[in-house]
């Protein structure tokens, strides 16, 4: 089994150098190709996705990716920021169904902004759709009528893009609770209203699934509410953004959360959903519990190795019982105690 | 001092009648003119925004709106829903600056889904452009090369109207402790790279604020984690929906959240920021306080009665802790009781 290690910037190269050392103790027969991303590409090569990071990804059967993002790069053409390079390869793969699941360790109850009995109640997963939106549309500055300068960019969807990600939603609730919930803004956006139009189509091929549908305000005030209400939530590419990064706070540390982007043969592309944290680079304050998950992910989804990510998911929750605790998590350990103690754990 | 009142649907006439009530106990010179708005509206008279509703919110001197939204019309033509009745109202007026303050009443500590210490040191404007973004680009249904259905939606901000309310939000900001935030997703989209490209520019004229900039997945996150951080956020239209909503569920219930929207000389529009509830209305369920706390902002900002704000701001505050509770603040008061608790505290 082939994985591509696509470390980036930051954080990136020592989070996944931990996951690498938990996949390194599992005895299974994997081979990594390490390839040039973001930041880090462009500054060798002078671009964020070189072809043959490209082509490494494209070999393997399965990516795990660390983050991109790097502020000397901010001021580069948008084609040459380190953000293209996930947007690229989540395009070029056709990796269009983000999993994002949210559910609350125990352990951690402690560590959540909400109350404990409310944030107790977390087991949700987010389906975000990754390939279109207004993330991939025309996009540009030009100048209105009167000689301004204007910003513009395109959100749309059709209707092929909301039918196979609403499938994907679809067959995870099915697997889960049973619920789904469908996040747009309908009453204001056209694309909204063929995503909720879609949605309901799709929903007739599955009867024993519960959906309802919400507009992304409401969703974004219910997150905080009650999260536990939610089984399935699946949305667009830029809400799923916002609402994924705020449900991670809720479980406690966006720290902890782990992200598959899946094609639709189920090759896939793992990464935690924290970015490159440029500011705590290097000084081994980074939690690498959200990439060992997402190795874990990348197991069961893509490598066929259940009992393996059943191995992982368990030492992380040993460790976090045995008070293994980053600084995000109200503790002092550095990465690599961290991943000493999953290790311990394994 | 001619003041027109739009109920609207749902709980919005219901919300409205408590207003009123506290409004005519401060003895002051207030005249009302009523008009018909949203699916109330389009029910009698075919339109959500009638000439005669639009006429009567020119030529008042303020505007006290309740809530539009209405599930039987969810099937009408875009131009005939409820919620074009709100947004033409902030498009004609050009009421572009929403003021959108959330602020925890110590005695509510108990209602918030955040921890206490968390939710305590909440003290926030949120600064929301209400003029253009996604919702007043071009929008509409195409058919793809393929003959496939899709939505679109134009995002866009030009220079003009970045900097007017970037104006609005540093004098917000320089009124309060001096930190503003600006919230975007530059890393993605052109429309947010030109609304920071102008809030820098505009912050040459305000040394005296501190000025941030944060994407706004981080920014729902931080929202979450430690709200306390936030003085002034500035946003454009979809991001200040989403960012206000979870806001509001942060400091205990969106049933206590006012809102302004301004023009450039400070004529407004002032309404509660949760919906129409049809789930709720008629039924003495709704909680008035956000309505009577924007009845509030409205004598502040538009009437040039600060003393008699203070006073309704003061009444609030005396009946929460008097043990005043709506259902959504954990009590079992029905509205007018929560009317009443407010008169008897003034
Ligand atoms: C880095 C950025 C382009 C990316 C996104 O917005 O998709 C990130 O926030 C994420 O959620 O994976
Ligand atoms: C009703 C709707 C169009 C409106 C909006 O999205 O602006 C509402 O959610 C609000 O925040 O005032």
């Amino acid at each position: 089994m082939r994985i591509a290690l696509l470390a980036g910037d930051g954080i990136g190269p020592e989070v996944i150098a931990q996951a690498r050392r938990v996949l390194d103790a599992l005895g299974l027969d994997l081979t990594y190709e390490e390839a040039l991303v973001g930041g880090a590409a462009y500054k060798a090569v002078g671009h964020p996705l070189p072809p043959e990071t490209l082509d490494v990804a494209r070999r393997a059967d399965a990516i795990l990716f660390g983050a991109v993002g790097d502020f000397d790069c901010d001021h580069l053409e948008r084609h040459l920021r380190p953000e293209q390079a996930i947007l690229g390869l989540r395009k070029e793969l056709v990796l269009f169904s983000n999993l994002r699941p949210a559910k609350m360790f125990a352990e951690l109850a402690d560590a959540s902004a909400l109350r404990p009995e409310v944030a107790s109640a977390i087991d949700l997963v987010i389906v975000r759709e990754l390939n279109g939106d207004v993330y991939f549309g025309e996009k540009g500055m030009r100048k209105t009528a009167d000689g301004l300068r204007e910003g513009y960019d395109i959100m749309s969807y059709n209707e092929a893009e909301v039918r196979r990600i609403a499938h994907s939603a679809f067959r995870a609730a099915r697997a889960r609770r049973g619920k789904l919930c469908s996040v747009d803004k309908a009453n204001v956006l056209e694309t909204s209203q063929l995503w909720r139009d879609v949605v309901i189509e799709v929903s007739a091929d599955y009867p024993d699934v519960e959906l309802s549908h919400m507009y992304v305000d409401n969703a974004a005030m219910q997150l905080v509410r009650n999260p536990g209400q939610f089984d399935v939530i699946v949305t667009g590419n830029l809400f799923g953004d916002i609402l994924s990064d705020q449900a991670s706070m809720c479980v406690g540390s966006i720290g902890m959360l782990a992200s598959a982007s899946l094609d639709a043969n189920g090759k896939g592309l793992y990464e935690p959903i924290h970015g490159s944290a440029p500011d705590i680079a290097g000084q081994g304050k980074a939690n690498p519990l959200a990439t060992i998950l997402s190795a874990a992910m990348m197991l069961r989804y893509s490598l066929d190795q259940g009992a393996a990510a059943d191995r992982i998911e368990a030492a992380v929750a040993k460790a976090l019982a045995g008070g293994a605790r980053s600084p995000d998590l109200g503790g002092t350990m550095t990465t690599s105690e961290m991943g000493d103690a999953v290790l311990a754990a394994l």
